[in-house]
C-alpha cells in the first residue's frame, strides 16, 4: 500500500482556491491548511503555492458571515506563469462550495470554464460540483457533491453521473468531493499523489483527521438514518401502510403479507406502492428495517443481535451484509460515531 | 443515551471566537461552521450569534496567509448587552489555536484574562490553550492542547494537569480542545448539551464529521505512530542496544536478555536506560512493538494475527490490548483510519 511520491517539483505547484459570497468558509480553510501542512511536511519539497481567488479579487462574505480577503484575482491568473509555457499555469483549479456554489453568476461560471483549460487539474468541494457542472466540466463524468444536495443536482445536471455515496469521485483529471470536509478527504489523496503518502499521512495526523475514511458519504447522509430516507409526510392511500411498515420491523413483512393486510394482490400492492412511495415494498421494508436499526444504535446500547432483533433482522448477521450494502461501515463502527 | 435539549433559548447565545495573526484558520472556521449550521438546525431556537474579534478589530493572517476579516473589536465587547446584566454577556469565548496562539502578546492575554469572567463558558482549539494558560485560566485544572505542543505545554505550564490523549477536556466552564479539527468535537458536544443530540447529529452529518471520534488524539499523535515516540537520533552508549530493538521486535526483549546482550546487570541496565532513553527497557521495548504494529498495519495488508506476530506480540489477542491501552481504538480500526 506505501505509494511512491512523485519526483521533486523544481518550484511550489499553483493551486487556486475559488471564492465567492456565501461561500462556506471549511470548503476553503480545509483544502488550503491541508496544502499549507503539506509543504511544510514535504520539504525540501516546494510545495504548493496556494492562492484564494475571487471574481475581483474583493473579500468575500461567507455562508457563517466570516469575510474571507483573497489572495488574487479570478481575472488576473491568466498571466501567471507565462514566461513558463511548458507547464501548465495552475497545477490544481479547486472550487468550493456553499450556497452561493450553487447559483453562480455568469461571469464566475466563465471564468471558471476559461482558467479550467489551463490546469492539470480541476476539483470542487461540496456544492462546488455545480460551479463545475454550469461550466460544462462535468458532462460525461462521474461526479459527486454534498449528499444533501444531489437530488437537485441529478435534477439539474443529468448528463453528469451522479455518485451520492463518495466521499469524492476521480475522472481524468477533473475530481469532485462531497460535503464540506469532504474537501480535506479530496485534497489529502492528491497530496499522496503529488508529495508521497508519508507527507500525506503526516498531514492528516497534524489536523486530527483521518486519512481514509470508511464509508464514504453513506453514514452520514445517503445512507439509511431515522428521518432522512423516510417520506417525511405519508399521503397517498398506502399512508398509512408504510407508516404501519415504520412503526413494526419485527412483523412479516414479506409483500405477501402486506397485500393481505390492505386486501390487494401482490401485484396490485407492488404497482400501488412503486407509484407511490417510489420504490418497491421489499426495498421500503429494507430502509425501514435500516432506519430503525440505526435509530437503536445511536439512542441505546443494546447489543447488536438484540438491535438486529428488534429491527426485524434474522439475525446479527443479516444487520452486518444490510450495513456493508448501504451504509459502507459495520453496525458497531456506526454506533461509534453517532 | 439521548440527551434532552436545554429549554429554548429567548435569543440567540452570544459566542465570541478569538482570532490574532498567525491564527489556524481551521480552529475558527470549524466552530464557526458547526454553531451557525446548529443555528440553523435548531430553529425556532434562535441559536448562536458568533463573533470573530481581534484585539483591535483589524483583519488577521491567518498561519496559511488567508485574511480574515473579524466581525468584532475584542476591546468594545464588555459593551455587548449592558442593558441586561441577569445574564452573562459571553455564552462562550473560545480562543483560536495557530503559532500565533502560543506566543500571544501582552495585550491579547490581558483581554481574555478580562472577558473571560463575562463568559457562561471559556473555550481553547488546539494552542490556543497556551493563550488561556497565559491568561492564568487554566491553573490547577484540567486540559489539553495539540498533541505536538503537549511537551512543550507540560514544561510551560506544570500548574495545568495536562490530557495529552483527550479530544477535548472539560473542567467546570473550561474547555480545551486538542489539534485543530478537535474544536469541531468540542463544539460538537457544547451544541448537544445546549440544543440536543439531534441537533449536533445534523449538524455532524451536514459537516461529513462524526458526533463523537473513537480513540481521542492517540491514534493521530500521542499514540504509537512510526517515526514518532521512537527518538529521532540514538545517542548514548546504549543507542545500539535501542536501535536494535527497533529492529528486532520478534526477539526476546525481556530486561534478562536485553542486560545479557550488553553485558550489564538487569539492575545497571535499567538504571542506564532510564537515564538515557527516558524510560525504563520494558516500557521502551512495548513502545518499539506498537511502532512495529503500526508501521506493517499502515504499510501492508497482512492480517492481524500476522502483524501481531511479526511485532513480537505472542498473539492478535495480546496486540489487541496494547492498542486498547495506548491507542484508544482496534488494530483493524487503525488501519482503516490510516
Amino acid at each position: 500500500m506505501t505509494t511512491t511520491p512523485a519526483p521533486m517539483a523544481d518550484r511550489p505547484r499553483t493551486v487556486v482556491i475559488v471564492m465567492f459570497d456565501e461561500v462556506q468558509s471549511l470548503d476553503v480553510t480545509g483544502p488550503l491548511e491541508v496544502l499549507t501542512a503539506a509543504g511544510r511536511a514535504a520539504r525540501p519539497d516546494p510545495g504548493y503555492r496556494v492562492l484564494t481567488a475571487s471574481l475581483d479579487g474583493r473579500p468575500v462574505r461567507s455562508s457563517s458571515g466570516l469575510v474571507l480577503t483573497p489572495h488574487a484575482d479570478l481575472r488576473a491568473l491568466p498571466r501567471l506563469d507565462r514566461d513558463r509555457p511548458d507547464v501548465p499555469a495552475l497545477d490544481l483549479l479547486l472550487v468550493s462550495g456553499g450556497s452561493g456554489g450553487r447559483a453562480p453568476g455568469a461571469d464566475l461560471v466563465a471564468w471558471v470554464r476559461k482558467l479550467a483549460p489551463r490546469a492539470r487539474r480541476v476539483a470542487s468541494v461540496c456544492t462546488g460540483a455545480f460551479l463545475l457542472a454550469e461550466a460544462g466540466l462535468l458532462a460525461g463524468r462521474a461526479a459527486t457533491t454534498h449528499w444533501a444536495h444531489c437530488a437537485e443536482f441529478a435534477r439539474r445536471f443529468p448528463e453528469v453521473e451522479l455518485r451520492p455515496d463518495a466521499l469524492f469521485v476521480r475522472d481524468g483529471n477533473v475530481l469532485t468531493s462531497g460535503g464540506v470536509t469532504a474537501g480535506v478527504d479530496l485534497t489529502l489523496a492528491l497530496v499522496a499523489e503529488d508529495l508521497g503518502r508519508e507527507v500525506a499521512l503526516t498531514v492528516a495526523r497534524h489536523l486530527l483527521v483521518d486519512l481514509r475514511r470508511p464509508g464514504g458519504q453513506a453514514p452520514f447522509g445517503t445512507g439509511p438514518a431515522p428521518g432522512r430516507s423516510q417520506p417525511a409526510t405519508h399521503a397517498g392511500p398506502l399512508a398509512e401502510l408504510r407508516q404501519w411498515i415504520d412503526e413494526h420491523p419485527v412483523a412479516d413483512l414479506s409483500v405477501a403479507a402486506l397485500a393481505k393486510r390492505v386486501s390487494l394482490s401482490e401485484r396490485q400492492l407492488t404497482r400501488a406502492f412503486q407509484a407511490e412511495a417510489g420504490v418497491p415494498p421489499g426495498r421500503y421494508v429494507d430502509e425501514a428495517r435500516l432506519r430503525a436499526a440505526c435509530r437503536l444504535l445511536e439512542e441505546t446500547s443494546d447489543g447488536v443481535e438484540s438491535v438486529a432483533r428488534r429491527s426485524g433482522y434474522g439475525s446479527a448477521e443479516a444487520m452486518r451484509r444490510a450495513f456493508a450494502r448501504s451504509v459502507g461501515i459495520p453496525p458497531s463502527e456506526y454506533r461509534r460515531r453517532f
